[in-house]
């Protein structure tokens, strides 16, 4: 019996990366993606598609919750776009979700939990990211820790976070994604949720980045600014 | 303009007495409940009117997830009743409902971060407690570290997450319930969930050990076994 994993899947290109990876290591995947009342919902179609072509399990949670506090979740709020790569690094930037990563982390350690998965994957990188704090290495150990201590699988030694990419670069996951056949062309990361990408906002400006670097055509709805 | 705190409110006597600490200390109050499922969803109606009660805000939050693994949300398990507190203290129980706390703080800390609240409360306490693992100091020490890197406003100094009752045995707080004028009629602890409190769940059975010990009468529905 294949050892079980529940992987983090928003539908965007670092998390679709990460699952072809656990599955790659010989888990039996579980993705699991949220509706949290995001501009980009249709990356929930996405991921779907992905998790299939993958062969994973795939589950999507609604959250609805009566605050907002970003402007990925709140359209009276301004989308920054056109930002250079100096500006996007220089801040958490408006499109900081409050605690998001939080929230997917611990209810997909509860999953794990309900199903005996013993990994718990997030696709999170800190190098040409959008500065959020959820994505950083130091959060992510320390948050990984608490699972270990605070579910009853974890003191059990039998339920783990892991971040294997949190040390490459946008272009490294790209390179890897490549190698490992994940379908580009379905994986999308605008925020701005058209049906074309944007080319515009941080996501789209640091996935054209990391496309550039890795050398590779980026397939998304032929997007390779 | 009063500090504002985003308080956990289960319903049960812990988070209650939580609240008016709060309230004590000086913070406009948001209190926070959650619909996930449990026996007992009539704590919700309880949590309402001791928000009420206490003049703080009140939320609930509906969180619907397709798995359970907890006798607490999944009817076909078998609840565990009738136990001496040896037994109760034996380990982890059945009613244990995976990464429960994990997934209310990191939900409470998002609610925070949107409304600009300083400080995130959770009743926990380890002492007389069932074992929950996310009930303890450790596990509570670690979370709280982790919101303080992976959120906006921890990483600027602005949020953070306190469990001020830890130390404390149950018959401690209700103590200091009773000085604070908590409205222990209201609080309702049964895991059965039942118009009467049954008296014989590990819930039922610590409430009625803290209140004798603490030398007051419990007026919730007449219990005091």
């Amino acid at each position: 019996m294949a050892k079980k994993a529940v992987v983090l899947l928003s539908g965007g290109l670092d998390s679709a990366v990460t699952l072809f990876y656990a599955i790659n290591k010989g888990y039996e995947c579980f993705a699991l993606t949220f509706d949290y009342g995001q501009r980009h919902l249709k990356e929930i179609a996405g991921a779907k598609r992905i998790a299939a072509l993958a062969k994973a399990h795939f589950e999507a949670v609604s959250l609805k919750f009566p605050w907002k506090g970003s402007s990925l979740t709140d359209k009276q709020m301004i989308l920054p776009v056109k930002r250079t790569i100096r500006e996007i690094r220089s801040g958490i930037p408006s499109t900081y979700v409050p605690a998001r990563n939080s929230i997917f982390l611990s209810i997909a350690a509860s999953y794990a939990e309900a199903i005996g998965a013993s990994k718990v994957f997030i696709g999170a990188h800190s190098e040409d990211s959008s500065g959020y704090p959820d994505c950083r290495k130091g959060y992510l150990e320390k948050f990984a820790e608490a699972m270990r201590l605070g579910t009853k699988a974890g003191t059990e030694g039998r339920l783990l976070v892991e971040f294997p990419r949190i040390d490459k670069t946008k272009s490294g996951i790209i390179k890897l994604g490549g190698l490992l056949g994940v379908p580009f062309e379905f994986t999308g990361s605008c925020y701005r949720g058209g049906v074309k990408p944007c080319g515009e906002c941080d996501s789209c400006i640091l996935r054209a980045k990391g496309f550039k670097e890795a050398g590779i055509k980026d397939p998304h709805f032929g997007l390779n600014i």
